[in-house]
């Protein structure tokens, strides 16, 4: 397996976009909490968010400012430090008044502005802390490499470091980029939520265009890793496309390129999340293969990933195929026990339901590495799905179980 | 919240069971590993099993020996320190082989006597070592109480002491009793696995009745626990009447009684089931209200009950609604979250979806209690589900990741 832990992707700047960070106090660490991307006129999106029920106040006006303005957006605004999640109306008003300041600076409409929040839950958003810091965000914008970062800096919680991705395209003398950043694992600490990514590009597109590319690129990525099985309450993916180099994506030969590069980065993006995550010491692609179709694959991808046992045998390197055969077991799926067989490295260790004969040693060797790769065959169809997840260790208890309130 | 950890219930003997315990090697500990339990003629049963597609060879054969002698037992072998799961056709010969030769030592069918096992998967079960014991066993059983303790000795692995509970219902000048023993938490060890619960009563009853009885006591107890989420492929709970007090349970005044010995029965099993998982601090009794039904509240309930997010918190006694409230929101429940409040012990501490004002400290204290009452109000309807679930520490962790295959 090949595991870019920390990739060194050099960050590329798609034309059209500009960044800025800010320290609104909402940290008490006194880190940069406001991050600012402004986008050229006539800028297209499209978004993802979180499928839980209860969701913050962002979320809220984000997906009405999207409908409102045709999925035209020309500003993000994200703070990091508190979710502004389950804080009732007055929190929605804080949203909408910091989206009306950031439209007002810019000279864009409220509903043009997108916003995010990420931190802790059920803790009123100090607004009157934060609308007096937009002047100076808005005043600092740059496009540049170093205002990237600090943007991606300014929307961390738990992270260890930024997260970012980059991918370009040619089209004749065009080239295309797609500039990706994230923070965030699932729910990663006591009262912490979220993961953010924004996916920036210069090419061309229409709304409908983006939201099924971006569809398609997260269906691969970050619907397809876990590291505790929490879903946020604020979980976002926002794709903008400034159509600033020119390209469009309705030249066929762009599009199936330019989907490549979504996915590269969205993955690239994907793993540093999992490997990120609290706790984790290894990362497993999980491969579900043999299934009746693709959502009977992710069901027992699901199951397996987000079992107790299997995930604490991996955090000690433990090739106890049977914990990973009953957690098959439970996934709802009709599975017959003489038909599934598991691959751990290289090493097939359950053969159609029973031990099948193995190197322990070196099956333990390879789930201490940093990545393994670990199969398991259905014998149902042709569905599969290729599933990124994690150990469950003593820190990740550790860091959630501290008393925090 | 009643907390009763380790219950002084004293064991009531119903008539018509003899008990017995052996050591056949199969625990390389040398403790007992082996328990009979012979029942006399025209005893009934019935039976509930897991859910797991993955099932051990005894849970094949117990079902199919049920079907064949229509719900008759006269006797339960039971066998810890290996599941006879994922050993294929060997694992279900070697389960009627015993189940044939303990038939022979006592005179009854094959069919008649009903298998458990428990312990590590996907080894082989010693077959040769466990033959030569069982006569052995069943010169050895007894009508003591003894007797029963040591056949709840023999069916533990990692269990910190036998399990067991009693009840007595009178009627008329016949005296009815329910004796309970079992085993285990979920999945609670390395590779080994499974709950395992013998109810035993001199009633009488037909296969119908008591599996109706069985089911109704099942919901509420061993149906609605969790300690990892995991369910074993060798899940059983088996419940055998002899008859031998002669009071039916045609009886109608005595079958409501009944059932009410039974739930109790059943209750504190479960109870010190989840009080005894592995790494187990504190016990959550769980209550999800005003769900549409109690379908709904189970879901819900299970899903807090599994979040990692919550449980950890648990861990640290942290009154962290915020958490409860997000996996309120993924439990595929469509709630809303301006219904929805929360009570940690008996302080509101979350109003219709937003903070409300509560004592922190004593809401830590509560939760640092061995036992501690939270409810979840939804406002959506009269269901409602109590749930007995725990905590996730670091020793959970630790006792799961030692490497041991």
């Amino acid at each position: 397996m090949k595991t870019r832990a920390h990739p060194e992707n050099k960050i590329c700047l798609p034309a059209g976009f500009t960044f800025s960070a800010a320290c609104a106090g909402i940290k008490s660490s006194g880190r940069p909490d406001l991050g600012l991307v402004e986008a050229s006129p006539g800028t297209t999106a499209a978004a993802l968010f979180t499928q839980n029920r209860i969701v913050a106040a962002p979320v809220e006006v984000g997906r009405h400012a999207l409908a409102a303005s045709g999925s035209r957006v020309r500003a993000v605004i994200v703070n990091s430090g508190n979710a502004n999640c389950a804080t009732g109306k007055p929190g929605k008003r804080a949203c909408e008044q910091i989206c009306s300041e950031v439209g007002r600076l810019l000279g864009v409409r409220a509903t043009e502005v997108f916003p995010s929040s990420t931190g802790i839950i059920g803790v009123p958003l100090p607004v009157d802390r934060l609308i007096p810091k937009l002047a100076d965000l808005v005043g600092a914008r740059e496009a540049t490499t170093k205002a990237v970062k600090n943007f991606a800096s300014a929307i961390m919680t738990t992270d260890k470091q930024p997260k970012s991705a980059c991918a370009q395209l040619q089209s004749g003398d065009a080239a295309v980029k797609v500039l990706g950043v994230a923070k965030g694992a699932g729910m990663i600490h006591p009262q912490l939520a979220t993961m953010l990514v924004y996916l920036f590009t210069d090419a061309k597109g229409s709304p409908a265009e983006l939201k099924q590319l971006l569809r398609d690129a997260c269906d691969e990525s970050f619907n397809s890793i876990s590291v505790d099985g929490d879903t946020s309450t604020n979980d976002t993916v926002l794709l903008l496309a400034s159509g600033a180099s020119g390209v469009s994506l309705r030249d066929g030969k762009v599009e199936t390129r330019f989907s490549n590069a979504l996915h590269q980065v969205c993955q690239t993006l994907a793993e540093q999340i999992v490997f990120e995550g609290e706790g984790v010491r290894h990362l497993i692609r999980l491969s579900v293969e043999q299934a009746k179709d693709c959502n009977e694959a992710s069901r027992v991808a699901r199951t397996v990933a987000h079992s107790l046992l299997v995930k604490t045998a991996w955090a000690g390197a433990d090739p106890n195929w049977g914990r990973i055969l009953a957690a098959v077991g439970r996934s709802g799926v009709a599975v017959d026990s003489a038909r599934v067989s598991i691959v751990i490295d290289n090493q097939l260790v359950c053969r159609f339901g029973v031990a099948h004969a193995f190197d322990e040693q070196q099956a333990h060797q390879a789930l201490a590495r940093p990545g393994c790769n670990i199969r398991i065959l259905l014998g149902r169809g042709k569905g599969s799905i290729i599933f990124l997840t994690s150990d469950l260790t003593v820190e990740y208890v550790r860091i959630n179980a501290e008393y925090s309130t």
